[in-house]
């Protein structure tokens, strides 16, 4: 398992991968100066030469474990940024966990979708761990969290079976699907209420290689327990939404699926609890991290 | 007005735009060297160019209309691709004409929605005007083609008024919104049922500068008429669908708004008609050109 992060070191942006230590960074640019081993200059292309660009990193890392020849980087000295920037929509499912899915509905009876709801969030949408969420008063009066499990697609491909599908996962991300409930009740269909700028924070970082599953998703806001859920618990698994998904419809690398969110947004609170200036929301899935972002 | 294509000739992509007499083509390469004016490599580079590139195109047009240096290529020497690649969906509005929400509804006394409704399409979708588009038999049984105008932005823009859209609106183009209506059903949110690979044809041409609204659309299915409709009844103008969606959200260079279709689509015919195997479709708006493709 390695952690990679994209971030702000004197005003430049750079990318490189978490050390064992989980508070520094060794840069990718030192790795590939170092060891002459080529990684790409920016977590796009890294992404883009898949199992390849991973074998590298894991040689230069292991090269590096050996020699001890790099300084890492204290996260100290560093700004998080968003760890790449999808070309496309963020792909969204909607109602994947069966609580959720009787909050949504305000229905104790509500079924379970018989299949995967498919929706997407602009690219727009989309921030850093360490950027701030816009309650955009003027828009909405009913801005809610939704903390979930990012999947990264790494290679194209198109009709996979669930039992390959696990192959063209590439990593693990964190996602707040930031909506604008309002505003996703009004225009019927959801993108609009989910694709406000800043309404799509993404990271703190890729999560590659081997992780015992399932995930365990935690949400917070302002210190408050609000969301826990496991992704054994989702209704569709993540090989059966590549499946569906891929159906007649190609994926592509850096394509981010998040997965749905567990019970507890702030719509299902009672009485539901829509966020504000000043809120903290915090969504942990180890050992992605943690997504921290204030709202403005 | 002009009309930008992109072509291939001789195994190359390249881009241009059609002569007056709408059957030859001066390609922006040609017109570049021969007059020393930038115009870019490809037409997704000329977009973002802006306004600064179309005052280069119409010098550049202009001097060789003066001086006749330029030998124009026969459309019939080149194989019209897709205009240009958008980097992100498609921006795209359902239920826009008043007619349509009836027969989609299959309710005469539908109501018009209240705002608009906006779904993406996946750019995985999109195809030229001389590719084919799949009928997917493993994924769908009911394949229906929807003809629309497509408005293409020209600027970043976020809050934009209505009264002053007009400005961000770059250029036009014709969008073939194929949907899967059993897909579109199933899984509730518009998505997965518009994404499927073929599913989004675009072009011939991108018209640009001024042109006497409004726009009419026709369509035919294999030379028989089914939809003909004028984007004067439209339920939200242009300049509205970019007030509202740009409300909260950033727009880009090369987003394209399909802006709807309007009555007569195979789902609306008694009994319903989709797309089969050899099927021709062809959506004409004048002077944008007919957008067609056949079914295979």
């Amino acid at each position: 398992m390695q952690r990679l992060v994209s971030y702000n070191y004197n005003g430049q942006r750079q990318w490189g991968v978490l050390a064992s230590d989980g508070v520094s960074i060794y840069s990718a640019e030192d790795l590939e100066e170092t060891y002459f081993i080529p990684l790409g200059e920016t977590m796009e292309e890294f992404i883009e030469s898949g199992e390849e660009g991973l074998l590298n990193l894991a040689r230069a890392l292991e090269m590096n474990e050996k020699d001890k020849s790099i300084e890492p980087l204290s996260l100290k000295d560093v700004r998080l940024e968003v760890p790449f920037y999808p070309r496309r929509n963020i792909l969204c499912v909607g109602k994947n966990y069966q609580a959720h899915v009787k909050e949504f509905d305000q229905n104790a009876n509500a079924k379970n979708p018989a299949v995967p709801i498919f929706f997407t969030k602009a690219t727009t949408s989309v921030i850093g761990p360490e950027e701030e969420i816009d309650s955009h008063p003027a828009a909405t009066k009913e801005v809610d969290y939704e903390g979930e499990l990012g999947v990264i697609i790494g290679k194209r491909c198109t009709n996979v079976a669930a039992e390959d599908a696990m192959k063209y996962v590439y990593g693990y991300t964190i996602i707040n699907d930031v909506t604008a409930r309002d505003l996703q009740r009004k225009h019927v269909q959801w993108f609009k209420g989910k694709s406000l700028d800043t309404f799509c924070p993404m990271g703190p970082t890729v999560m590659v290689g081997d992780w015992p599953v399932p995930f365990t998703i935690y949400t917070k806001v302002n210190g408050h327990l609000r969301q826990e859920g496991s992704t054994n618990d989702l209704i569709f698994s993540i090989p059966r939404l590549i499946e569906v998904l891929s159906d007649g419809m190609t994926l592509l690398p850096g394509d981010v699926i998040a997965t749905g969110t567990p019970q507890g947004v702030g719509m299902g609170q009672n009485p539901p609890q829509f966020l504000k200036k000043g809120d903290v929301v915090e969504i942990t899935i180890d050992p992605i991290g943690t997504l921290k972002n204030t709202v403005k």
